[in-house]
């Protein structure tokens, strides 16, 4: 089952579980994750770092890509872009990592940020490779 | 002094706590933030989350940035993109954030990570606003 | 009339006319500018260049601001990124600037670029400014 | 010969020519282009259009990638990302790509850009695919 195939990576990222994300919901290209809020996540101000906003976007779109990918596979953040749009102020987070190219070698996903209310907070693409071998996870 | 004024702002980002990060170095437009390796802050593979390598390259450009302003002002990253150019591991990192344009509004500056022996592991280019008052975060 | 507004300052980009882009459409918030494929725009495999796809893109993208803003403001790309997702090839391309956020200061739009029958071939994400002087234009 | 083998495939990209660019260096790793002004390049203020140096900048990182590769290779930009720091005003613009990480798929350059006198006006960061056969250009 697809969630559980990503469940279980998911449970792997143990920076997903100090930071207190939960995996919320997945369908073959699109995850999304859920964060509550916490003060030991926050910049100057006590909103969410974006920093923090930016590590589960990443996530998201990561997975995302990889519930198109072979079994066997692994996928790679090459690098990431994001803009924040508006202070991640609210009590709950959530963020959601869309699939807008699926390619053999490379793959390009959207990624949304919302806090309470769905508010957008941030957006980000995300460039991803698929990897065969762990040891090639850098080009 | 300069180092005071950036430690104190610095203590005040919880998130920076939470993963371990430790101020450096301050000189006018260039901070160096450190952060040793904790199996919390890993993904899959047990190197560093690309997204907190990105949390730290983007506290250490905000910073740089922060050094050439006015005292009574704040600063904002509004964007941020960062390629990941080798896996995160090593037992310490190195992040380095240097002002490359210093606006009245807008400043550009670039990051570095790096690995034990100085290995280049990203690079990042974050674009940050000079705010008044905290209210205006967003544009 | 809003088309008549973006087609006066569209006619001052001379680049539009030196690629051939034409204003198709324009909306509060989404602009569209469509570009008849020309060997002199090409790459070396005779595809439309990645530089000219972005051009055009940032051009929709930067008019999508602007039918937003006050009509003595000006505005400004401070940055974009684009990813090319397939070859510019085709015989029409279309180029669709929408905006995501706007600010008072600052503004987010998302492009996207299709080829014949609407194949998206690149994204992009630009961060505007507004401006009221033009000397001010950089920050 | 190096500066050969590179102008041969500038040459073939029939947008360096519409724009009047000229290969001016080239070194392991290191491309110079060279870009007069010309007022059919220019946005509603008389400065080149921000797309223009974006799409010299994209070529001047593809080909110094491209000096770092095999004879038989192709490049292809994956993404690129550019950052606007002043205005694109002058008589003679010049525009390095620089490689900061060659790699076996994947490789990452930075180009800058320049005006008169060395002002630097544009930063990019560009990731690009190393391509045996032209049909998988796109991953």
């Amino acid at each position: 089952m697809l969630f559980e195939r990503i469940a279980v990576t998911f449970r792997r990222q143990q920076v997903m579980a100090t930071l207190g994300a939960e995996l919320e919901a997945v369908e073959p290209g699109v995850v999304t994750i859920a964060l509550p809020y916490s003060e030991a996540l926050t910049q100057q101000h006590g909103f969410l770092h974006a920093g923090v906003v930016a590590t589960v976007m990443d996530s998201a779109c990561g997975y995302a890509a990889y519930t198109l990918m072979p079994e066997d596979a692994g996928v790679l953040s090459i690098e990431f872009k994001t803009n924040l749009l508006a202070p991640a102020r609210g009590k709950r987070f959530r963020f959601v990592g869309t699939v807008v190219k699926a390619g053999r070698t490379i793959s390009v996903c959207e990624g949304k940020a919302f806090a309470d209310d769905d508010k957008l907070i941030a957006t980000m693409t995300c460039t991803l490779m698929t990897i065969r071998d762990r040891e090639g996870v850098t080009g």
